[in-house]
């Protein structure tokens, strides 16, 4: 493998000297790309995108080409994982993900087999594979995958969900049979992420993007122990490199420190928190990824660049902050806005780096 | 006007002495009911029943007969304020609201009235006045608004919105046209409460369902300060009683302290915050209402009181603490279990009150 040219990604992760802070968006493979949109329509659908490594490795790239980000995210989905487990998992078009046999009972889920990722997901590790290939030490790679609480959600509902009434049933009336699922999920992900690491991404995220949802009692029962479980199982150092590992819940920023405490490398930040109180809250204790409002890309160039100046100014001077959106970039974002974010984080970041 | 023969409710707004705590929920009068969506199909439509005062009557007042709660919210829907406006409001079924015509440029701003709410909105006046009749002094009635940064959700992206594109792009872009707009809510929704205050409402509580979505800055600038005006402009005392004022909003838990220093007398909490952790950073400047997670009242009543018994327990001894939900009940709780949960706190709270 080449050596990385530009590892200001992975240096930020670990809280190492920096030149300037390192910048990626969150679904920065997506639909507001419109080469991103033509390979989609080649590939004919989105799972059969995923599927394609050739194609995923395609749309990974784009956003270093085109916008210029400090990292590359493998492109995937989080529910490769349970249709790996033997679901059956659908994107129709407009409908967002289905998994027409949801789990139900405590049979559904004993059932679930732990699957073997090189087999079962052998096209995310060809992708990656691929991927490190075609970046040829350009950036560095991602990887990534749903918490076991976020993957539960879809699984139990059956998609997307308003009020999550059937998860949280399970959770209330019958949390033994959730938990069965949650450790199982726990393991089907560390074993995958391990996979990833084996075949070269150099850092992974863990998405919660529903551990927002619950109390805090529940968030520590039904997601947090999880992820924390996850992460004691992690492959944390490949090719004589630490591999950094980054937990983000959307509408966690009640439990900050509570996450800092799981062992985690950087813990990423949604954008209804003030940068400066949490890096008040968690101190030097791990790195911080986020928190631009994605929303601000729907603003001019020129306020986009103030809201840039004013996060990192928030943060501060020195080392630990990994510049990102608070969540993903909305698909009807205007490219130079994304192009301009990208752009006003790398000059006026320097500042802050002597 | 007869006599108040219970009033916990506003007891405990005023943080008072009460033999025990009061209890309701926020969505009483709604679709969980078979009472409810009898009424509901008989007036025809969702719309229609807001328009109805006997109809509006009673729906607001099935929740006190059926379930036990100790206060009673006017059947209503935020919306009603801006369709005053002059702006077309449609609820087709399972759409959700929509307004065809929504605001999108500073002289659809300009054009819009301040309505007359003893004009516009007399059909909620008169439901106000006869479900104080109807209601015979059983229990103290709630009125409600939206707040205003919530309302110019609707009225700018026309319905429910899942990335608020256009309120965001228009408050980062044209931030004077969306000031304008909620300055004039906040003018029209003062008048709206200090009509239901005339008209016989014993409380107002301002549903800020949407200002969780913002930075904190954001928060502040298009969701605070115009609570806080409203605040301003109320009637306090009405019939030589005290009028309190609650202000909710979900996802604000952030914020708790900023809130309580509007000058309000209860601020409403979701779930996602523990009891405990609440009242030790609002101490005692305020009442706190809340905050079962609504979909506890999926679980078994054992569960149900179990949940009640901790964050009573949470809250603790002293005054100030109104029982709700931390958002509506949703429409698929089976009733016993709602009428367990007011039965639990009725039972279960006594203890902390000597």
């Amino acid at each position: 493998m080449p050596e990385l040219k530009n590892d200001l990604f992975l240096r930020a992760c670990l809280r190492q000297d920096v030149e300037r802070t390192p910048v990626w968006m969150m679904r920065q493979a997506g639909r507001y790309l419109p080469e991103y949109r033509a390979t989609r329509q080649r590939a004919g659908g989105f799972l059969n995108l995923c599927k394609t490594p050739e194609l995923a490795c395609e749309v990974s790239i784009q956003p270093v080409e085109l916008v210029g980000v400090d990292a590359t995210i493998m492109f995937s989905d989080i529910l490769v994982v349970p249709e790996a487990m033997g679901m059956e998992l659908t994107f129709d078009t407009g409908e967002g993900p289905k998994f027409p046999q949801p789990i139900r009972t405590r049979a559904d889920v004993e059932r679930l087999p732990v699957p073997d990722p090189e087999d079962g997901l052998g096209y995310v590790m060809a992708a990656i594979r691929l991927i490190r290939k075609e970046l040829a030490g350009r950036v560095p790679l991602i990887g990534f995958t749903g918490s076991p609480w976020t993957l539960a959600t879809y699984m139990i509902e059956g998609g997307g969900s308003k009020n999550y009434s059937k998860i949280k049933a399970m959770a209330f009336n019958e949390p033994e049979t959730l938990h069965l699922l949650l450790h199982k999920l726990a393991d089907a992900v560390a074993a995958y992420l391990n996979a990833q690491i084996a075949n070269g991404v150099q850092a992974v995220q863990i998405f919660d993007t529903w551990g927002g949802i619950l109390t805090t009692r529940d968030y520590r029962e039904f997601s947090l122990q999880y992820m924390q479980r996850i992460v004691e199982q992690l492959t944390r150092e490949h090719d004589g490199r630490r591999v950094p590992v980054i937990l983000y819940t959307k509408g966690g920023m009640g439990w900050l420190e509570e996450i800092a405490a799981t062992g985690c490398d950087v813990v990423g930040l949604d954008w209804t928190i003030d940068m400066d109180v949490a890096r008040r809250r968690i101190g030097d204790k791990v790195a911080l990824q986020g928190n631009m409002d994605p929303t601000m890309l729907y603003a001019n160039p020129d306020r986009i660049r103030a809201e840039v100046k004013d996060i990192l100014a928030r943060f501060g001077h020195g080392n630990g902050h990994v510049f990102n959106l608070g969540h993903g970039i909305t698909p009807d974002v205007p490219v130079e806005h994304a192009k301009a974010f990208i752009q006003s984080v790398k000059e006026e970041s320097v500042a802050y780096h002597s």
